[in-house]
């Protein structure tokens, strides 16, 4: 793998998420073949769980981590030709060259701006750092992305499934905030990668970028969509037409354990309790996030040997 | 050991001490008890010496250390069946059950606020942590112990004590903020679990929560006090019963070579030189804080090469 | 080699940078020589070359690394006999002999106020550490000198130098922020101790310290002292004598692909394109900045080297 920071970097998706469950039953097994190389993980904004799991990969097949919050060192350029005599210190252009003097790989994490949507899409800062690093680039969620949730999500539903082609329903959730598209657009392409009967549900005007849903239905009946699911997917994202912008908090859009009946409940975290999800069905036993959360790891992990097999 | 947020925590403090102090004659003795086992090192507030010390002896035991600043992360929710739209994004319920997944200790760094007593004595941070995570729970300081401290503290009275029951008196300093009761707290406990005559002095009001003081002898004459002591703790802390208030900044509760006379001088650190106490007594020759703040490392190491024979 | 805070510190310049071209090409020979080594890296300031490139340097030793960002921890006391009832909750004193129970080196960086020059001269950062820290200390860019960076072009030049004597031209720029002299001073420092033929050029009035440039020529015209150069590093400084002070942005000064002719061009990032220096410049096949970002990692490499052989 030369890098991955969009679904399609994996060539193999069936293999790589049997790998995956492999490292998860032996997480040292590789601890010799990250010697001596370093991850350098760039943040330009905050995080958690990716923080942690990439960190705990990283480390699990022998590499160095280290770690930098950019924005507590300098603000970078973007543009080409630009005069820089206002607020940015540094191009992205010798930013990305420098750091791949120090890191035998780059992982980055950058959100949109959710006001600008022809730039968000451009994915300028991903794709600055693809451009002109010379090292392999891993994206840990950009403008319009998140590969890294949607492969730990592939993880688990192949974990749980008991059937040949599982149902799987994207459910689109209320809350107070306007969040990226990133996550159900990823949870989306890998899902029509997988051996799977995916369907996508939210209210009117919420449609997600064509680009990315293409041939997969959408129901706005919640209810419907929902029939005899095997994984519910429940996540919100902002209005992408109207970009950025918070049209609806409708609460009956909220999951509940009644909705759910006999579904795994997914959710990539953090999540609303009572907002998102009630909490009879993130304390109640078809929760699967926590799951979810740990596969993360393994995830980051098997992308990173993928990589660390071809420098 | 199963976990450590409270000096109760230790089953054999003698033996612990000892085992502690062998530690810091040989710190890499056990470098193979933490391989391939990590520690996650959570702050809700700032650190010097607890960060550094902890980190160092998870090191010194082979374990890997994954540092975060909550604050930067997200807020999180510690009610129940809050209906989570307003300022917090994450439940501890999710949270600590989470980074259980990527850490096989959790330590925790939480302060008091110092406005709400009753909240504060309930610590629901520590305490949801204790509820919700699946892996150890070591204390960092929360908001009525620091039981590291106090251990780091017991390590230096045994290693210097030239008595079979020094004379040890804990004495309330001026300060001009508002500081916590915790290291008071936790050095007081871990004295009544000493073979040590313990003496408490402070200005009138100032009295510690009794179910912390107990029995120990509570002299609001400093000087009366200080009389034939051994180790003189000084530490401020704000007023227990007008909960988080500073009442009293006299600064004729400074500590002072002339008071001290030949007792060892300690201090938890940091310490506002000629507010707390002045110059003479930190660069003279009783000073033993910086034996303290190197015993922070060695108090960490013992606890958790303790959790590690556990895990 | 005790410290590594000023370039002087360095006993023998040309082995050092032989010794170091040799780490280059085998980074991991000495990677038992750090083991059980920590170092502590204390940022008054942010970083990115001096963070990722020292902390590689460190690890490739195979020592420990502790980062910590004073600001975010506390605010130091430097001045002695102070009645610490303001600001500052921690003295130098305690702060730097804490720190070396933790770590056996210890880096700063500390920049400069650029309002009190008097202040900024004493360099009582550095020299507080160097004063109370009982391990070496590296200075990582304090407010005078940044010893790592020249080191580090010291590699360079030699790396890239075709001739007995090169002509190395040190050529000011403008900039829209006052920036230290640190990096120029060190520059200028060790030029003068190297077999190179320094020129320094820059406006009427921004004459550095004459304590650094001694008998350096000093140009005021830029393409007279150019003409013939091998080597231009290019850098901003703000005023000396009018201390820190913004009082020219003549963007004649920047450097352009024509004055370089067919010299290398050298700066110590990060660069404000097209202010200090035209895109063609950094474009080109002249520029070397990215082999001298490169060479940060093993300047710090050989001084943490020659310390730790010496501890």
């Amino acid at each position: 793998m030369k890098k991955y920071t969009e679904i399609k970097d994996i060539s193999n998706l069936q293999e790589t998420i049997k790998d995956a469950i492999s490292l998860k039953n032996n997480p040292f097994e590789f601890e010799d073949l990250g010697k001596h190389k370093t991850l350098v993980m760039l943040f330009f904004n905050s995080s958690l769980r990716t923080r942690l799991s990439t960190e705990k990969a990283a480390k699990n097949l022998g590499m160095d981590v280290m770690i930098l919050n950019v924005n507590d060192a300098w603000n970078l350029e973007f543009e080409d030709g630009t005069i820089m005599s206002a607020n940015t210190s540094e191009h992205i252009k010798e930013a990305a060259q420098v750091i791949s003097q120090y890191g035998d790989v780059i992982a980055v994490r950058a959100f949109p701006s959710l006001t600008d949507k022809k730039k968000d899409e451009s994915e300028f800062v991903m794709n600055s750092f693809i451009k002109y690093a010379t090292v392999p680039i891993v994206n840990m969620e950009s403008a319009t992305a998140h590969p890294l949730q949607a492969l730990a999500d592939a993880i688990t539903i192949t974990e749980l499934s008991k059937k040949a082609k599982p149902k799987v329903v994207l459910s689109w959730a209320p809350h107070p905030k306007a969040l990226p598209q990133a996550v159900a657009n990823s949870f989306v392409e890998m899902m029509q990668n997988m051996d799977v009967d995916l369907t996508i549900t939210h209210p009117e005007g919420y449609e997600l970028s064509e680009a990315i849903t293409k041939n997969t239905p959408i129901n706005h009946n919640q209810e419907d969509a929902l029939k005899d699911a095997d994984f519910v997917y429940v996540k919100n994202w902002s209005n992408y037409k109207d970009y950025g912008k918070v049209l609806s908090q409708d609460e009956n859009w909220m999951m509940t354990k009644a909705k759910l009946g006999n579904a795994k409940f997914m959710h990539c975290l953090p999540v609303r309790r009572n907002v998102v999800v009630e909490d009879a069905v993130l304390d109640g036993e078809h929760s699967v996030v926590i799951q979810q959360a740990n596969n993360r790891t393994f995830a980051a992990q098997i992308v990173l040997k993928q990589i660390l097999e071809e420098l």
